[in-house]
């Protein structure tokens, strides 16, 4: 089995820096929601999730009927592949193993664009021309995990109308935009409208710290195709308590523009104390720093308590590649001390 | 999409008979332990789901290896369909919609072997026939849903003669065993071992009344088997509170023990009286009652605010056949005034 961040259950944790969560915590009203939730959960949970598909409208200015919630985002991811069935993918490399393994699932042949480290791991637009007659579909990530490289609006509007043109059903995951300064800048959800080769998938799991919750959600114009992947997902896949707890959560609007402001600071921070202890950054502009590192880093973290990502098992990636969460000041000194220490 | 019983949300519901819950309700220690599991509910889920494994290991005296765990029984059915991929597969109908809408997701053709209404609805030894080389995977579900049918020790054991001969992987659904009075005679769990080919499907779900928290567990002796299940399932498919409120509800013997003497007693009533009134019964010895009525009873149940499950959409069934849950005392006699009042 792949091994993923956020695994504080198989040795002693003290700090995970592993998964890129909301260092602030599961705001209260989530946790009393979702505690609520699970005196409602004798029942069978709602399968068309329908308060919260209204909840999710109204902040997303979508239509309930384009929108679609999974048992996370991963849940999505598996169910529109089954869905799509494509006969060939494109991914881009280093990138999120679950694209990869649920296109598996199916034994679908996968092509990859490279992301390459003299690049910076920056997008390039030349590379969009892989995209060619005969790719089904692309998942594209945006900020990309693990390098945190942002695309800019009219790389994505290439993209879009590329796909249009090969009719490829791109997959747009923005599940750590709402981490990224500005982030609606570069969303894709304004070209939605009339585009039913486009799907946007979005989790609560990062921005809320409800990750053990699970759940994510999806958007996307062509209803019928939402329709299909209902019928090749279970219909009780959202918890009672993560519906409920989703439905708190779009309430929090504070505490997102909060944590918001926090994070960009303390990824300042971060990127100017790392940097100046030689470590090799991309420029991550998500809630989380991708860099190289001595090879025993990680190694040497965990020995301290502290989890960070081990990124040498991603495609195209090698030793010495490492991904950590932003967290709090105090966390985020923590691990620089012991960053300092290894040096 | 396929309509199943339990949706409370689409309508005024008072009473659910639609669903098959224990009417005791969820025990108070699974309650808290489900809460408890929302406050840790920030990090993601272990994966692995170890301490929850561990317990049902205790409990079942069943290796952590030959256990899977779930978001709900259905996600484990998805999930075995699709790494085993069969090529062609046999149901019997009536019977639980989920198994076929799994083997749809992969295309896969299905047979079926009938349960006649003028056999009771009875399985058929001579039947098993129809098991031959070829057939990849049956779905055999015992107690059987809706009819509540359980089958002989002496037809399992047939039954897995059949698939051992036939190379067939056999999938025994024991969701509702533990409802039958002295069920554990009638599992095939002992039959386990060294049967790379049997794989017995349990959940939490009903026996706990916590449907909308999501969990259910497969046992199999063929470890590669499941490992290839993770493969194509997502790694956090089962929530935190889901895995705490598993380990807190294996200790609830008391309760269990409570609630099936409750359920033999009730079953009794509800048959008696629903015999007497005329309807046309099928001696289930589940928690839930299979029967005939007016081709308006669901309707005029639900303009009473009562939840009942009309099977019409059932492979194999027509208008006017019904299942209902057996409920507490209380919820029984008000049922069973409304049927009065449709009489």
């Amino acid at each position: 089995m792949h091994i993923h961040g956020g695994d504080v259950y198989g040795s002693r944790v003290e700090l995970d820096f592993s998964a890129n969560l909301n260092f602030l915590g599961m705001p209260e009203s989530v946790r009393a929601a979702a505690k609520a939730g699970v005196d409602l959960a004798e029942h069978y949970p709602d399968p068309f999730c329908r308060k919260l598909r209204e909840a999710i409208s109204a902040a997303e200015d979508v239509r309930p009927e384009e929108i679609i919630c999974g048992n996370g985002a991963a849940d999505l991811i598996f169910g529109l592949v089954l869905a799509k069935k494509p006969r060939r993918a494109l991914l881009w490399s280093p990138g999120f193993y679950e694209y990869e393994q649920a296109l598996r699932t199916i034994d679908c042949p996968i092509e990859f664009i490279k992301l390459r480290q003299e690049m910076e791991f920056q997008f390039e637009e030349e590379t969009l021309s892989q995209i060619v007659p005969g790719i089904d579909i692309v998942f594209f990530c945006n900020p990309h995990n693990p390098t945190g490289q942002v695309a800019s609006f009219s790389f994505l509007q290439k993209l879009l109308r590329r796909c249009e043109e090969t009719g490829t059903f791109c997959v747009v995951d923005e599940c750590f935009l709402d981490f990224v300064d500005k982030g609606e800048r570069h969303s894709v959800k304004s070209r939605m409208d009339q585009n039913p080769r486009l799907f946007i998938l979005k989790a609560f799991t990062k921005l809320y710290a409800m990750a053990g919750l699970r759940l994510g959600y999806g958007l996307c114009f062509d209803t019928e195709f939402l329709a299909r992947m209902q019928e090749v997902m279970q219909p009780w896949n959202v918890s009672v308590p993560a519906q409920e707890a989703g439905i708190a959560a779009l309430k929090e609007k504070e505490y997102v523009r909060r944590f918001q402001e926090l994070l960009q600071e303390e990824r300042r921070f971060l990127t100017q104390e790392m940097a100046a202890m030689g470590y090799r950054l991309y420029g991550s502009k998500a809630n989380f720093i991708f860099f190289q590192g001595p090879t025993d880093l990680a190694e040497f973290c965990k020995e301290q308590g502290i989890l960070i990502r081990d990124c040498s098992n991603y495609r195209g990636l090698c030793q010495g590649y490492y991904r950590i969460a932003v967290r709090s000041h105090e966390e985020n000194i923590r691990i620089l001390q012991v960053f300092r220490k290894r040096a």
